[in-house]
């Protein structure tokens, strides 16, 4: 009879998957197992911290919902969100980096027409245009844009109730040389949700919940892999501290004074191209996200 | 600006988490991120199966109540628990060896004298009885025994609508000489609940959710360390492949026959003592556990 102990146990929880009938998913479980167990041989942890992050999880995953996602939000706290972005990501030269699609990704947002205004509501608008081209720099006919960002208040169109659905969202489709165009509110810094045990956790760590101003883009195009990304506005206060760190420094963009409204607003533009690899044998990455239901 | 790769996010996540104030729970989570990247670039997870993971820890999540803790039971399966408990319990030698609390203990089981039977429905009876001592042989005057057990069923008190509260559970306070005595029924083997993310999981794996017959105890004396543990069956057919990892050969009970009821149902017996270590400088391991509230 095995006579377990801390000098064998992991192995005896290894063994437990030799039989496991899926290759893939047996190898995933015995990298955690393996690593689980090192954390626990590392750091010691008393059956009190071991409880606290029992309840840390427990609470976490009830504080989801169909608008709100708290351990897609922990996973990038950790850095572990944009490092399964990494490894799944490693792109030729050239290609347009990726980041990370965040728990504020919804399916179905509207086709808007090349132009269109994403936003309804007063505030600086900025006009994003550019090309959707391949590696070789030929462009991507008919190329897909799906974007979405914060308002000024720091919230999406779903944590506001007072939003409009899919406020500041859109699909765009490039045209037949893979120009884009429109328009949208200039992007601002913002904190995602402190009101749950992720943002109770930052506070206790000594972090602040801040994301450097962005806006979200997954481009796509037939023969290509798509790309999840977010354009980071240079010169802003959290580009060294996001909260969730996703700033690479090719996705830094700066947007020029373009004039002002006549209510005296300032308007800006940004020119900024996407490139995408051709989609290699297996399927692009596809995001991380776990979608919210249509009516969500 | 920090420019944030696969080669370098792991560093700068740590380098976030040097401004915590509480150097403990630094230590805890800078143990965390390098064993959840070193995960991660491991097994390098589609984004698909991270998402799977995610699904996972928040459906554990939300199959949590004040009956029932998911994700103790996913620490359990994967053997961590039972790790966390032996790290926390090096004992010395001669000293009752610990075993998992598991997620059925609940707080504020009735005192009963000794000598009570802790079943109030028919089946076989055993009798247990023995001494609570110390590593030098002395008895441990009112030691406290927190007993709790399976119904015939596989089920605990809780789990189980119909079942009396607390049935199969008590406190019982060893005499002068550290001498307890009780009955209760003949643990069986039982199955752990299957009807959530964890079933499934172990479904998966080609892992059987069985756990062999025993007894959970937590045994208690002012000036030593309480000890939480379990005794297991001798020749039961789950001892080598239990569900979560408890099993050590020190725990392994015999029960004898006894005699018969009138009714022809066997009766068994137990001679069994435990064995406390003298407190330490910190206070001995509480249980690893949520426990529900009082009412529930």
């Amino acid at each position: 009879m095995q006579n377990l102990s801390e000098a064998n146990v992991t192995e005896a929880v290894i063994r437990s998957l030799a039989g496991c009938p899926d290759h893939r998913l047996r190898e995933l479980m015995v990298g955690l197992v393996r690593h689980l167990h090192a954390f626990v041989r590392e750091v010691e942890p008393t059956p009190e911290e071991w409880s606290a992050g029992i309840r840390f999880l427990t609470e976490a995953g009830q504080r989801c919902d169909d608008r709100r996602q708290e351990l897609i939000l922990f996973s990038d706290v950790l850095g572990a969100t944009i490092l399964v972005d990494a490894v799944n990501n490693r792109k030729p030269s050239g290609a347009t980096e990726s980041s990370i699609l965040g728990p504020f990704y919804m399916e179905g947002a509207p086709e808007r027409c090349l132009g269109a205004d994403l936003a309804s509501r007063p505030g600086p608008r900025v006009t994003v245009s550019g090309r959707v081209r391949d590696t070789e720099g030929q462009p991507i006919a008919g190329a897909v844009l799906d974007i979405w960002e914060t308002a000024p208040t720091g919230l999406y169109h779903m944590q506001d109730p007072s939003a409009p659905r899919f406020e500041l969202c859109g699909r765009l489709r490039a045209d037949g040389e893979g120009r884009f165009t429109f328009r949208t509110l200039l992007p601002v810094s913002y904190s995602i949700p402190t009101d749950g045990p992720v943002g109770r956790l930052l506070e206790l760590l000594g972090r602040h919940p801040f994301r450097p101003a962005h806006v979200h883009f997954i481009v796509s195009a037939p023969g290509h892999a798509p790309v999840v990304t977010e354009l980071y506005t240079e010169g802003d206060p959290y580009l060294d501290s996001d909260a969730v760190f996703g700033v690479k420094s090719s996705l830094l963009v700066r947007y020029l004074e373009d004039g002002r409204e006549e209510d005296g607003t300032p308007r800006y533009r940004l020119e900024h191209d996407f490139v995408l690899e051709r989609a290699r044998q297996a399927a692009g990455a596809a995001p991380i996200g776990v979608a919210p239901p249509a009516g969500g």
